[in-house]
């Protein structure tokens, strides 16, 4: 049974405060709900309708987290999704932890990307071209939102982050470092690829002055139409499948 | 000054039923306020900040729709924006219009994209790259839907569109037709591009099967991560981008 204080605590995690005092946070959706499942995130609580249950029930005797049945009702009423009749989990979050990279692995680094939605669809991006770490500033949003793990569709689980001081780390690794301009070099002419960070800026100002200095391949991403800019996470697959390109012949 | 009948008016346009009704819908903030402004939409009703006002008098003062200023506070009321210290302009609808396709034109058609924050985002890149014509099958999501609007950042203003039956507009156009496939040609191995219909299909079942067989280029983006999919959105900006590149050498 879904009790009182349950219901309470887990809305609580909706609001930032209370998932870095209980450094816990949720995953709604059958899709993200395995997804988690199968990953090395720690699973305290699950939530699950009657049909879900059973159609998952051999994966879901393996493990030995509180597991409550619940209506599609009370699985709407705890979370954020209009439409959920599958799971809810509570999950433990991951620590924040510096990775060192390695010689052939490029990294997105994130400078204050704000929207929730931007981020989650950067992770799913970057997962996609088996990009394993992410940096991000301060003031990028919070990996833990609900509408980043939403966005993400699952692949937060199989990515790895570090919140940070990007100029910082960026001076430490040396490496080349890719960012978006309106005056720089046709991304269509790039050549002799070479994998480091790929730095993107705030939805509003772009990369900050501080970590322009830092950037020492300038691209831009051709048009011919009147648009001012290309949202943050399309510039961002748009890089990525040109760096794919040039990497994979 | 702002009467109750005036704000009642503009929340009924928050619903889909009434804008069709009226024929009317709103934008919101200055900038997409200004595109609309400069654009050959037909603003009936511009509700402003004293600071929009003043920082735009010689525009505003060309025009002769009623306008009235507001507070900030109002203008949140109103609209959908959490934040707007600018403007909100109530914007009389295109006819839903057919158009013949030129030669050497890009077209995007969509079946049934259903998230009015894909379909914004698309028309932005549209916008980017020139493409001035788009295709929406009926389930599609409404283009005056406030969240459109408000992803395709102005761009909405710069772009011509068609709602109807796609099989029966591909067959008459008899021209390529591209779509995402998981098991079509990698996008990066085609070569001889010709200008056609870029089809993108709904964000769970992709290209329904009744348009499938009228794809005469299957293309695949390629990865090499776990992310089953990308989002349509992103993965329209990347075929965009790869024709783009095959256009301008």
């Amino acid at each position: 049974m879904l009790s009182k204080n349950t219901v309470k605590f887990i809305k609580t995690l909706h609001q930032k405060k209370y998932r870095n005092q209980e450094q816990k946070f949720f995953v709604e959706g059958g899709k993200s709900v395995l997804e988690v499942l199968n990953s090395d995130f720690e699973v305290e609580l699950l939530l699950v309708t009657d049909s879900f249950y059973e159609s998952n029930q051999k994966l879901l005797k393996s493990f030995d987290f509180e597991l409550l049945i619940v209506t599609q009702k009370q699985l709407e009423s705890v979370g954020q999704f209009q439409s959920n009749d599958s799971a809810l989990a509570v999950v433990k979050m991951k620590a924040n932890q510096y990775f060192e990279r390695s010689e052939e692995e490029l990294v997105i680094a994130l400078d204050d990307v704000r929207d929730p939605g931007n981020l989650g669809t950067i992770i799913r991006i970057a997962d996609w071209y088996g990009i394993k770490h992410l940096l991000f500033s301060r003031q990028t949003a919070e990996f833990y939102n609900p509408k980043v793990i939403q966005a993400s569709m699952g692949s937060f689980t199989r990515v790895n982050f570090y919140y940070g001081d990007l100029k910082e780390v960026i001076e430490k690794w040396r490496c080349p470092v890719y960012g978006a301009f309106l005056n720089g070099i046709n991304i269509h002419k790039l050549e002799n690829f070479k994998p480091g960070i790929l730095l993107m800026g705030n939805e509003s100002n772009g990369i900050s002055v501080e970590l322009a200095s830092s950037v020492t391949s300038k691209l831009t991403i051709p048009g011919s139409g009147n648009a001012e800019s290309l949202n943050v996470a399309i510039a961002t697959a748009i890089f990525c499948d040109n760096f794919r390109r040039l990497s994979v012949p």
